[in-house]
């Protein structure tokens, strides 16, 4: 039992054997899906000057980040709540004269300052940016891109109903501007369209009507953000929206939304594709396309992303961009069955980390474990005196699928004897547990 | 060129693909070879109270760490300078029960207050701990582990001289005891000692004798402390050492290091050993065997650790333990060339992660990348227009090992014609750069 005194902070926590493979294998099979599609890895610090991180951070980012005064410098710096911004820094300095597409990934903790999934404040993100490509191909292959890794880490849409939600920011961009609303009233838009509350819209447009004069918005464009919370659904949705644009530059966000779902849906995904064009968040970030991945088990969205065409001049080089991060922690929940967390905390072993435990003669049993290590097993050496029973339960407790005990020296040959496996491959988790419905 | 304002902070840095690659490589190598010996990975937070972590840090390591009030709790937290006290903390409360071995092993970012290996302040450490083992076996698993893991990541013997350094701080602290003297000359003498500032320890010892009394080192004992800036070589050392010890626990601490030697000694073992008795540092910490390894290229140590028997017990739970932890940034350092760590940074490409590039039709070149990939192949389509020499140029820079052309659909049946590879696969870092011997 932990003594008070070494808890530790609220949303920090320790992963035990189990719950880290876990989640390393998730990030592992991301990692290897982004490299397989020409995603180079890089690597950028867990903390940065805050006036620097800020210049990516949209206003929420900014606010989640933990801040302290760093001493050397005596300045702000904050620990990077969010990988992208360092992405873009990274873009538009080091590959600020590249012409062709940049393509990056990456895999990283994150700190917030408010609980996230599953109440941590550290989260392990992955994700990829795709720089200096503004076809709706480059959107549509980030986003294939996302739930093609979120299918391989066992995501997949058969078990998991894996969805991406696609919105778009670009859009709710013209739309607030074909209003003319006052800064404050477009704000409040916001929030209602977020709420998908008609009768506040209204009202926000009745006030605005009073006092804007011949600035008011026409009633077209009124018409149509009022039908907003309600296109959502499949894919038709979009050319429902496109029959009510009220104005050009409103059509043209339409149409490329729809070029975007036209080149995802040219091949195969593995994944629901659902469009909700009331998707507001995030509006001080992204420009374009705005995309988040759900799937059954987690509460969260275990992908976020979209096209910020803007981010990267922030440092200093205007190149568009189209990316995501998947939250590790998220999707590792979902994995796992709810009460299998509670499981992997209390299991210390890792199953197959180790596969043959050798018992007996201490410098017998090492040199075999080294020449089993040789052949490319997993073994290790008990080193310390324990009775059969003792053995036994250990290897079970620690995943060993085999245990070897040697002899005695008998001359120069080896005297090897090979005692009863403790455990089988397919049975190693079952230990102490009693019987209780798989996952 | 970076604009001042987006500076990092002093020792942050980012990493472009080329030497991200090299740190992935060998923090992986490191930890493959680590689970091959049975050590199971575990995930530690970031950051901890610093009441907590400070237990198990030395006073060095204490005032190491980056502290910061954490806001929600309105405590001090400190940004982990070392994960072996999260280890610690980790096996004392979550692995209480175990009465045999623990073996964990661990990945992760380390923030220190100053700058460390390379001039960096973030530092990737792999390292691993095995609790719960006294003999020397457990010692001598830990210290082949290590090298055997440097071996594996390159640092091999041969290219790269690896000398494992032992010292034993449990002599140091017999030897100190049996000198009698006051905490100040103590102090006064350990850093004469790592000076191997003969004069000085006399001193100490002819001021102390003034005033301590009865309580005088014997002369046995001041004769063995001076002799101990000579006791450094090859393993011999230890039978010399033995030869003069004035007492039976001095005795017994050269007994425990000559039986650890011997139990490396008597496997194949990827380094050279060297032997220092007069090794001081880490005395507040260590409590028997120290070890460091040493290659050629690299200033610093690339692995610090060995024996804390006291550690765990800060932790509520007494219970031996030795361990290490491996610099990646020194490793990386020690690899690379002097002069390729500048070509790392000017190179945006990463040989081999997306081996071929596919140009042309769009849509047709992303159903050609995707079937690439679908046969294993790393593969990317351009997406953006470029001219010929743009197209081999950007090849080239990327890594890309061949250029596919797709031309026009041409029926149900794809037309696709293969362009001259760009680049070999040998050759793709010979990009702009004149001859220069390679490394």
């Amino acid at each position: 039992m932990d003594t008070p005194s070494l808890r530790l902070p609220a949303g920090m926590r320790d992963f035990a054997p189990r719950a880290a493979a876990a989640r390393r294998r998730i990030a592992e099979t991301l990692l290897g899906v982004f490299e397989a599609w020409g995603y180079a890895r890089v690597i950028t610090p867990a903390f940065e000057y805050e006036e620097v991180l800020g210049l990516g951070l949209g206003s929420a980012g900014r606010a989640a980040a933990l801040k302290f005064v760093e001493p050397s410098s005596g300045r702000v710096v904050a620990l990077r709540p969010d990988i992208t911004p360092q992405i873009a820094r990274l873009i538009a300095t080091r590959f600020r004269d590249e012409t062709g597409p940049v393509r990056l990934c990456y895999e990283g903790t994150v700190l917030r300052l408010e609980k996230g999934a599953r109440s941590q404040r550290e989260l392990i993100h992955a994700g990829v940016e795709l720089a200096g490509v503004t076809a709706p191909e480059g959107d549509a292959e980030v986003i294939a891109l996302g739930a093609a890794a979120l299918e391989a880490a066992g995501l997949d849409l058969a078990k998991f109903e894996l969805t991406i939600d696609l919105g778009h920011l670009g859009l709710m961009r013209e739309v607030l501007a074909a209003l003319h609303l006052s800064d404050a009233a477009s704000v409040a838009m916001r929030a209602a369209i977020a709420k998908r509350d008609r009768a506040a819209m209204e009202e926000i447009l009745r006030s605005s009507r009073g006092t804007a004069g011949s600035s008011a918005a026409p009633e077209a464009v009124a018409r149509f953000v009022c039908a907003l919370p309600e296109l959502s659904g499949d894919v038709r949705v979009l050319d429902l929206a496109a029959r009510q644009a009220p104005n050009p530059r409103i059509r043209k966000a339409i149409a490329d939304l729809k070029e975007i779902v036209k080149a995802v849906a040219s091949r195969p995904f593995p994944a629901r594709l659902h469009v909700d064009l009331a998707e507001v968040r995030g509006f001080d970030y992204y420009t374009g396309v705005r995309f988040q991945a759900f799937v059954s088990g987690a509460a969260e969205p275990v992908l976020q992303g979209g096209r910020y065409d803007d981010l990267l001049g922030r440092y200093g080089r205007a190149n568009p961009a189209v990316g995501f991060a998947i939250d590790v922690e998220s999707a590792a929940g979902a994995l796992e069955a709810p009460d299998a967390a509670a499981d992997a905390d209390r299991q210390p072993g890792l199953p197959g980390v180790a596969a043959v435990l050798v018992v007996g003669q201490i410098d017998r049993a090492v040199s075999l474990a080294r020449d089993l290590r040789a052949k490319g097993r997993r073994a290790a050496p008990l080193l310390v005196p324990m009775s059969a029973p003792e053995i036994a339960a250990y290897a079970a407790r620690w995943g060993y699928r085999e245990v070897i005990r040697v002899g005695q020296r008998v001359g120069q040959e080896a005297g090897q004897e090979v005692v009863q496996p403790v455990t089988n491959a397919s049975n190693t988790r079952n230990t102490g547990k009693t019987g209780k419905k798989g996952h």
